[in-house]
């Protein structure tokens, strides 16, 4: 077995063998093929597709790179959810600890932010005291004492999908479907959840532009989640406009509060409830209805056990930016595009993302809208609330909005996308 | 200009602006672009193909990422011929003095043999006391006496093309004809030959395997020339079966001077005169025929100065190896297969070939043919002499054979192919 012969046989449109695949994931992660081997094959499977039996047994093999966890001790069935990533995507925060309420063990093993979507470890970390890494035996008792943890995954699980997305991040092939769909679910397989239920985003601050792309995708995922025996189910949910009202680190943070407090931005609610739903049926648990666990306090119960357990302090005032700007509503009439990506954009160069992956992130910095597409505007109002501790970053990030608000006149039809476009199982 | 957006560019089957031909080359030499990045570039060029506008700014690229020659001091015309490589394709040797002897003067750089096919320098080594490195001096020198030089490509020459040959070697992206066109094209340019005459090879032992890929090769190569202001044409020629009746080093210099004086195989002949006539034609030379030169020892003449002048003893035997076998005739009638790639594989296992760059070669190792397709034979008369110094290796390089050779009933209607197949001007 070589690397040459591999890459020739997806260059030249063939199926990799089982023994292929086994072979380049292993070889590759023993660096015994050579990065500028493996960048050559993800070109080719990303110019020359997969068929679902490649990818399936690259997602096996790049599980078998690696430690599977192992959570069949808990006295209650897991479930987990993962989103593609979007802009003001805090659904990770409510959710876990409402689905712990209603009776599931949620272990999500979450990732920091990278480009203009922002990482749910760092949004956590803007809470004083809160510790994303855990030791296995450390997770284990959080999730035990409050049915829900949200952690960094540790360097054991899929080491092959480590090294791999480090080199399609820098050679172009990340937007390969085959790609993506084995990277996110040797992690969640590996992870040993019972169920999953994967969040696929769709729209200009999405991954997947396209309504198409994203069912791809979501098929794709549900075909090797079922196939590994996890009850999967996918929801495709609108990204043309940011979730909630706010972009950022602590701002995100507060606003999930506000939904736990059963308040928080009717999109953002709406959203949490139905990922719930599906991550309670995905796992047999029947019983609760999470609106009720939001009303009744038992969801924001699970939430101060949560954070409390990995060193948060609940009740500590959360940072907020040394600076404000507002950008004022240019014209007055209905609001009908808030762009999410120049949003994300916007939020990132204030501060709240990264550029590498060894930069810092600002906990107060980001974008707080103060309307969502359909809502009426009066010309002057504050429609966006710049953050920042950096105000000389404000011209750049401005920069980033040209071009992302639409204010049509009074009267104009316009509706709003729903946030769920379609279900795949 | 970064290398992501580069590459993006190509995948998504866009056309790379000069600006970004011109960075990456640049910046690939000089190691900002990484490996990696380069060869998933490398495989998105093989399967998305260039437009001819690229193609030649990627040739200038490479051209501009070194040094230039200038043969504009001599007093004749220059004319050089590039085979893209062959079994038994010693043309270069007879070609090169004949050429000088009938008005041109010839600057031949040449390469190394990889894989089954051999090469030009390995073979002339084999002549005792001939060097292959020259310094720029000794190069002029050696075409002023003896009108034809043939060594070695001096480092400053296309070191864009060379750092990215050796990558696609391993990364299974050497068969895009936009980027041998080019690595061919670049080095040929940057040697400052007034005239070239491509020898594309069609067939089994060659790169082309059809006609048709062969084609689009020889009139990419073409029109990079013509456009750079080199006048350039291309012969497509047979390589279905090896030329002559040797493959291997010493054997196939003996073959070559056998040719120089007056004799040889018919097939050697015809294809060293075909191109030396295209080869004086390009270069604007006409008066004297070359099978004159051949006939009246003027080539031979030439010859003889141009291997002195490279240290190498004419007189002295050539090196024969220690051991020797002869596989005989399967069966009597008409020979209709003697597979060029086969026996290029067979001699290359004898010692003849290298596997890496750094591998000896042995100079009397090779294949003796005593029959060629259309002859008649008899069972059991002798076939091929494998030649060896390591007659432990006979059993592997008789393995390459099997397949190789079809003797049909006497009688059977055979028309060998014709040595030239097509002209591209």
């Amino acid at each position: 077995m070589d690397a040459i012969s591999v890459i020739r046989t997806k260059r030249d449109r063939g199926e990799l063998s089982d023994a292929q695949i086994d072979w380049v994931i292993d070889a590759y992660t023993r660096g015994e093929v050579a990065d500028e081997q493996m960048s050559a094959l993800a070109m080719a499977i990303l110019l020359n597709g997969m068929q679902p039996r490649e990818i399936s047994r690259w997602t096996d093999a790049m599980i078998r790179s690696g430690v599977r966890m192992d959570f069949s001790s808990l006295p209650l069935p897991t479930s987990d959810k993962h989103s593609t990533g979007g802009v003001g995507d805090k659904i990770t925060l409510p959710l876990a600890p409402l689905v712990a309420a209603c009776g599931a063990a949620v272990p999500q093993l979450s990732g920091r932010g990278l480009g203009h979507t922002g990482g749910t470890l760092d949004k956590l970390e803007s809470i004083p005291g809160w510790r994303a890494l855990l030791s296995n035996e450390e997770m284990m008792d959080v999730l035990r004492s409050s049915g829900a943890v949200i952690c960094a995954a540790g360097d054991g699980l899929a080491p092959a999908d480590k090294k791999l997305y480090a080199l399609r991040d820098v050679t172009g092939t990340v937007e390969a479907i085959p790609l993506i769909a084995s990277s996110i679910m040797s992690k969640k397989i590996a992870e040993g959840t019972g169920a999953l239920v994967l969040d696929v985003k769709v729209g200009s601050g999405a991954f997947m532009k396209n309504l198409d792309d994203a069912r791809e995708l979501a098929r794709t995922m549900v075909g090797l989640g079922t196939t590994a025996g996890v009850n999967t189910v996918a929801l495709l949910t609108d990204m043309s406009t940011p979730l909630g009202l706010t972009a950022g680190n602590a701002l995100e943070v507060r606003e999930s509060v506000e939904v736990l407090a059963g308040g928080g931005p009717a999109d953002v609610v709406e959203l949490t409830l139905a990922l719930a739903r599906e991550m309670l049926a995905a796992a047999g648990v029947h019983g609760k209805d999470p609106a009720d666990a939001l009303r009744d306090g038992s969801a924001m119960d699970h939430w101060r056990r949560m954070i409390a357990a990995q060193g948060g302090d609940v009740d500590a005032a959360l940072p907020v930016a040394r600076e404000q700007h507002v950008i004022p509503a240019p014209a007055s009439g209905v609001l009908t595009r808030l762009d999410a990506y120049a949003v994300g954009v916007c939020a990132w160069r204030l501060g709240a993302g990264r550029a590498r992956k060894e930069d810092p992130v600002q906990a107060g910095a980001g974008v707080e809208m103060h309307a969502k597409p359909g809502d009426t505007v009066v010309a002057g109002q504050p429609l966006l609330t710049l953050h920042t501790d950096t105000p000389e970053r404000f011209e750049y990030a401005i920069e980033a909005l040209a071009g992302a608000v639409e204010v049509s006149p009074a009267g104009t039809a316009f509706t709003p996308n729903p946030i769920v476009l379609d279900r795949i199982a």
